[in-house]
């Protein structure tokens, strides 16, 4: 079984959508994915890209991605976080996802960055055993805060802050 | 007393380190600090920045800070994240702090994106009873992961993916 990774190209964009959407599945989120491919290519390519995606070939066939992009951490400087790294389920347990984590972690030394970062389900037990092994550091003390559109739009009308 | 919420300038950035350190200071991570000015002005400023610092002005001194960067979300596209917000210790409690909320949340409204992100520390009540009672959603099932660059290398070296 020959795995090869290489950088995504936009035509890859269908296959990594249908990955999110497996992602997405998985964490029992399939109905939060609201992106669409023509997103994926607008934000992934060009000269205002925004993240930059992995894929694993298997005979061809993308069976894997992972996707990056820079962060900013005012103790460290420039970090990149991995946002997504998703193997096609039936293929899982052949070191396709090691593949990719040591491409982002790669990519990352190259770059010259001081951190990789990411976040997983506390009840991921696979995914945690599996980083945890690898050297990385699992934060328990800090919450994700979100704020959605309509959310902030509620907020700023009831502060009065439209302008 | 009179608050001016502004942009900030590469002249300002002195007094975001400071603030930068005393937000680690209350988070009890001051060593953690490795940044220096002249790298907050080189990542925040010209056509490669990657982040949008705002300030708060009391009497013609900066006496709080929001600082800001783009990331993407393979489920909602560009979203915003809010890396810090700080304001002098001795000066909370006065309105400065929810104004640089507000104009955090006025600039993603601004900037269209589907959500605006952050992280707080679990024991930080005041400051997650604040964003609760702005609209703010806690995701407590997540787990945040990192790794430095020692362990990076560390890593590769492990698995013999120097290249």
């Amino acid at each position: 079984m020959k795995i090869v990774v290489r950088l995504s190209t936009p035509e890859d964009m269908p296959q990594v959508l249908r990955l999110i959407k497996d992602l997405a599945a998985f964490e029992k989120e399939i109905n939060a994915v609201e992106i669409s491919e023509a997103t994926l290519i607008r934000e992934g390519f060009g000269k205002n890209a925004i993240f930059t995606c992995f894929v694993a070939e298997l005979d061809k066939k993308i069976v894997g991605m992972a996707l990056v992009y820079d962060r900013f951490s005012t103790w460290k400087g420039r970090s990149i976080h991995l946002e997504d790294l998703v193997v096609n389920s039936d293929l899982r347990g052949r070191g396709i996802g090691k593949a990719l984590y040591s491409e982002v972690i790669k990519y990352a030394v190259k770059r010259n960055v001081k951190r990789l970062e990411w976040v997983v389900l506390d009840w991921n037990k696979n995914a945690i055993d599996f980083y945890e092994s690898s050297g990385a550091k699992l934060l328990k003390d800090w919450y994700l805060v979100q704020m959605d559109l309509s959310r902030m739009e509620k907020y700023l009308k009831k502060n009065n802050n439209f302008n």
